[in-house]
């Protein structure tokens, strides 16, 4: 028998917990709470007023929710009554079969985690695809747990559980993310392909133009030709993945979108490549049901974002734009390959590529998904984020220079201490920073060279990272930071040197294509929330040339990116996949 | 016709003005100021009163004042008018003899210089022995002078004209400073033993029992026998130079002097030296004289002090007070050379290290000349400062542990920076120690370990240093200090590691040790200043069987030390040379 949202929505309060009873462990108070949030529009929603009613309750009702869960494989698993659904989990993830030493490890575990914490240690054991994780995961992310803030770590216990009980939401409602499974382990087939070194080591990492690289580009191609359906796919001239699904009007502006395929080193499977796989996911739905939209779907998988093998970004989608520099060309790498070898090597002309820019006049927009990279969308537990702007951002990198002295005879008076007058500016731009919503600024290199424990510091190095939804806000920002930093040094008696090493424009989003996203987002019956990118994408490139706006995804283990622990959930996927159909529903609409 | 201190005393200020001509460059306004302090009592008394008047005549008469020097070599070496004393100086550093491409790098010096401070350059060319730099030590000193704070620079002219004026006013009075001449060229003959691969490099480097550090003990024994009148000189079983020059009452209770001939690696001539040769400068001079005092004079040259070799200091010192842990003795040094086997290798007997422990009983006390190691006697103008503790100290290495996260994607709020908060943390030991006088905290080391430009920083390292002239005033801030490092964690959501590596006692001077080395001062006509040693001395470890007190001597170059530019004056020698002989005198007062 499935539940269905009528049921909760038809019953009273305690209907809603009977019928939601072994969702939460032993916590009837939870669905009681989120019954105030009925009607629920969809499961998502119904899973939000859970999220919501746990937030509501305050942090003994969490710690209790937390300590009505079993340990996990500890000793709790024969001293304690587990709930069904937790002992068929912890079976699937394998955890009864574990070896002696394991067993042992995890007791260890258990008592340490117990003893820093308080409470017992919550998994969904799951894991992001439902599937399950394996013995050696389990521990791993134990072990890492272990080292986290309490704080934190009661955050991460709650969205664990909070993980757990969508799964046995999906179970109760006989849901399952079919298109959130397929795009998903889409991007576990295409993390198959690594960079050799990387390869060996399990690592994942896809340089421009190395032979992983162009199984990534061909992999692309196939789907989007044998599995997709679309009607033209290709390379082109700097690798980019091509695939066009066409449309009924031939007149009709295009939609472009996608994102880049390519990794930084040892980095996760989502980044760039979601924004690829979640449109090829969309397509194949439309092709399987015979359906074409008015309007032509440009699906574009960029070669390279990360600058990681050359010293340039945006190689991809700066082609679309007619910003690729034919210096680069020249530029080689770290075995001494220079650009145009690599991409002769690929069999890409580079003759072809000034024809690589778009005319503006044949696009509507560009549209880009993308994995969050932040902890803001875990923090709030919420699966979607739409962006308002994409940062602006400016870098410098500076010494303060003042006497290296002997700690134990120069009185306070008399220093020149270089680390403390770096240690005041990186107060200043942290206080200066937090003064303003979505203004960010980091220090994040500080190093006192050679220092020594009884040694005044001469010198201090340190850099600096300012980035805002606007360029004003920005300016204002860096402007400020710096006028402290040569006020600091002239107070302190120091010298200040300081280099501008980067600055990019902010490209805030259109705001037709925002509010597309947005009603696509609250169709699902999810909350909206708005949210600056931090990080840079091809979106950023392509602002130069059409309208364009983004869309986050939640990233788990904080949001942690450019890192093996990237990761995104099945459920979260489907929602992704869903709104940009929805998004493309819209536009087949406003084209009819 | 040289001048006397009767007719500086006997006339008015404008005589003075006219008596000293030529002292200061075209500036009659120091000595008419400098005729307020009389009467002069002694030419130091008359130096401090120029150096005082020019302190006080403000910042616009200072530069007035080195406006007033012509440039060194320079274009103005032709255009302007020199005074006779700036040609001579000029001419005896050789300046008039440079090559074709030392000229030019001086004129470039020069402009960049001016261009820089908006001052010439000042540099005493006849140095701190008075017989005249070389060119290659003056371009060099200009080059680094060039590098300085424009108000650490301006401090540094002055000094440098009162090294100029204190010179003239030896010419003009007919003095020689002939004692600190003889322990300055001691110490400069001692500079030439080095350890292999310092020595090709002219590096001065005496590491315990090395070759270079027995020719030293050689050398010290030497001049103690033949040149000094000691009446007993031997090696002891730690390699400790011991001389005794013997008094005429057997029973009276001895004086115990000395310090430490090794050095760092590439460290300076005078560190320890200053205070084995200055007592034996004050026995020769009784031995000439033919005076015997009525006590024993036992000055001891210790072994090793600096715990460069073998992971343990205060060998020498130690062994006196009981203290040679003879588990040491299988330590091995960077080649596998136990210091057992060092020792026998020098034909020393471990055995008899037990017999060199001191009777109490047979002392009066233990007092140390050493150079000051810090900026404070250099900063103020004096040449001689009172110690009145070595400071007690404690160190801890630390680290902070948050969690490393995307520059641009992860909110002010949500941050757990690391960096930051040893930035906080930094910035109180620095306050806190500022608020309490002679208390001095140092984060010397400062870093973000594998820091990048993008990254909120999730791990910091650091040190703390903590210095005060008693364990309490040290233990009150070092308890403020990890109350505040844990606070920190706690607010900002951290981990804090925190490891004390070393604790040492303070050890006040005794105040009848301490009073006697101000009488000294006092008589010398010399301005009383009372200091801390921040520095650990080997006073420290004879504190704990003897009552002592140290006198610190002004150390050039803002005092730098374990440094080859650590320097002292000839004259600055004299007069400690005097203080001591002063010291010696009361004591043969109080004993007879």
């Amino acid at each position: 028998m499935t539940l269905t949202l009528d049921q909760l929505n038809a019953g009273t309060p305690a209907d809603v917990a009977h019928l939601l009873d072994g969702t939460y462990e032993h916590s009837p108070w939870i669905p009681e709470r989120a019954a105030a949030w009925r009607p629920f529009k969809s499961l998502v929603h119904l899973k939000h007023a859970l999220v919501q009613a746990v937030r509501e309750g305050g942090r003994d009702a969490q710690l209790g929710l937390i300590r009505a869960h079993p340990e996990l494989a500890g000793k709790a698993m024969v001293s304690k009554t587990l709930t069904a659904e937790s002992t068929n989990e912890q079976g699937k993830a394998g955890l009864t079969d574990c070896t002696p030493e394991e067993f042992t490890k995890l007791l260890k575990l258990n008592a340490d985690y117990n003893a820093k914490f308080g409470f017992p240690f919550i998994l969904a054991v799951r894991g992001p695809r439902g599937l399950g994780l394996n013995r050696h995961e389990i521990i791993a992310t134990f072990e890492r747990r272990l080292g986290n803030h309490p704080d934190f770590e009661l955050a991460e216990c709650l969205r664990n559980i909070h993980r757990i009980a969508e799964i046995r939401l999906n179970d109760k409602f006989g849901v399952t993310p079919a298109l959130g499974n397929e795009v998903w382990d889409w991007a576990e087939q295409l993390a198959r392909h690594s960079d050799a070194g990387y390869a060996e080591r399990g690592e994942l990492t896809v340089t421009y133009l190395t032979d992983a690289h162009r199984a990534c580009a061909h992999q692309l191609s196939l789907w989007m030709r044998s599995e997709c359906g679309f009607d033209e796919v290709h390379t082109d001239a700097v690798g980019n993945v091509v695939g066009v699904y066409c449309g009924t009007r031939e007149q009709a502006k295009r939609l472009l979108t996608g994102s880049h395929y390519d990794t930084v080193r040892n980095g996760g499977k989502y980044d760039g490549r979601l924004g690829i796989l979640v449109p090829m996911a969309c397509v194949r739905e439309l092709h399987r049901a015979g359906r074409r939209l008015p309007f032509d779907i440009e699906v574009v998988g960029f070669a390279e974002e990360e600058g990681q093998r050359y010293k340039a970004t945006f190689l991809g989608s700066g082609a679309l734009t007619g910003h690729f520099d034919m210096a680069w060309l020249d530029q080689a790498d770290a075995d001494g390959i220079t650009m145009r070898q690599a991409m002769q090597h690929a069999g890409l002309n580079v003759n072809d590529i000034v024809r690589l820019k778009r005319d503006p006049a044949r696009y509507q927009g560009f549209v880009e998904v993308h994995i969050e990279q932040g902890p803001v969308l875990s923090d709030l537990d919420i699966p979607l984020g739409v962006v308002t702007s994409i940062n602006g951002s400016v870098r410098y990198v500076g010494e303060y220079v003042g006497m290296a002295s002997h700690a134990g005879t120069t009185p306070m008076g008399t220093r020149r201490d270089a680390a403390t007058a770096a240690a005041e500016l990186a107060l200043f731009v942290e206080r200066r920073a937090a003064a303003v919503p979505d203004l960010v600024g980091t220090m994040g290199m500080l190093e006192v060279p050679a220092g020594s424990i009884n040694v005044v510091p001469g010198r201090c190095r340190f850099s600096l990272d300012i980035r805002a939804t606007s360029n004003a806000v920005r300016d204002a920002c860096a402007s400020d930071v710096l006028a402290q930093a040569h006020a600091i040094a002239q107070r302190r008696g120091l010298h200040l040197q300081l280099e501008e090493t980067m600055r990019a424009a902010a490209a805030p989003s259109a705001p037709a294509w925002q509010q597309r996203w947005e009603r696509a987002v609250s169709a699902l019956g999810l909350p909206l929330h708005h949210m600056p990118s931090g990080a840079g994408h091809d979106a950023m490139k392509l602002h130069e040339a059409m309208p364009q706006a983004m869309l986050f995804v939640r990233g788990l283990n904080a949001g942690i990116s450019h890192n093996p622990l990237e990761a995104v959930t099945n459920d979260d996927t489907e929602l992704v996949v869903q709104a940009f159909t929805y998004l493309l529903e819209q536009l087949a609409l406003e084209n009819t």
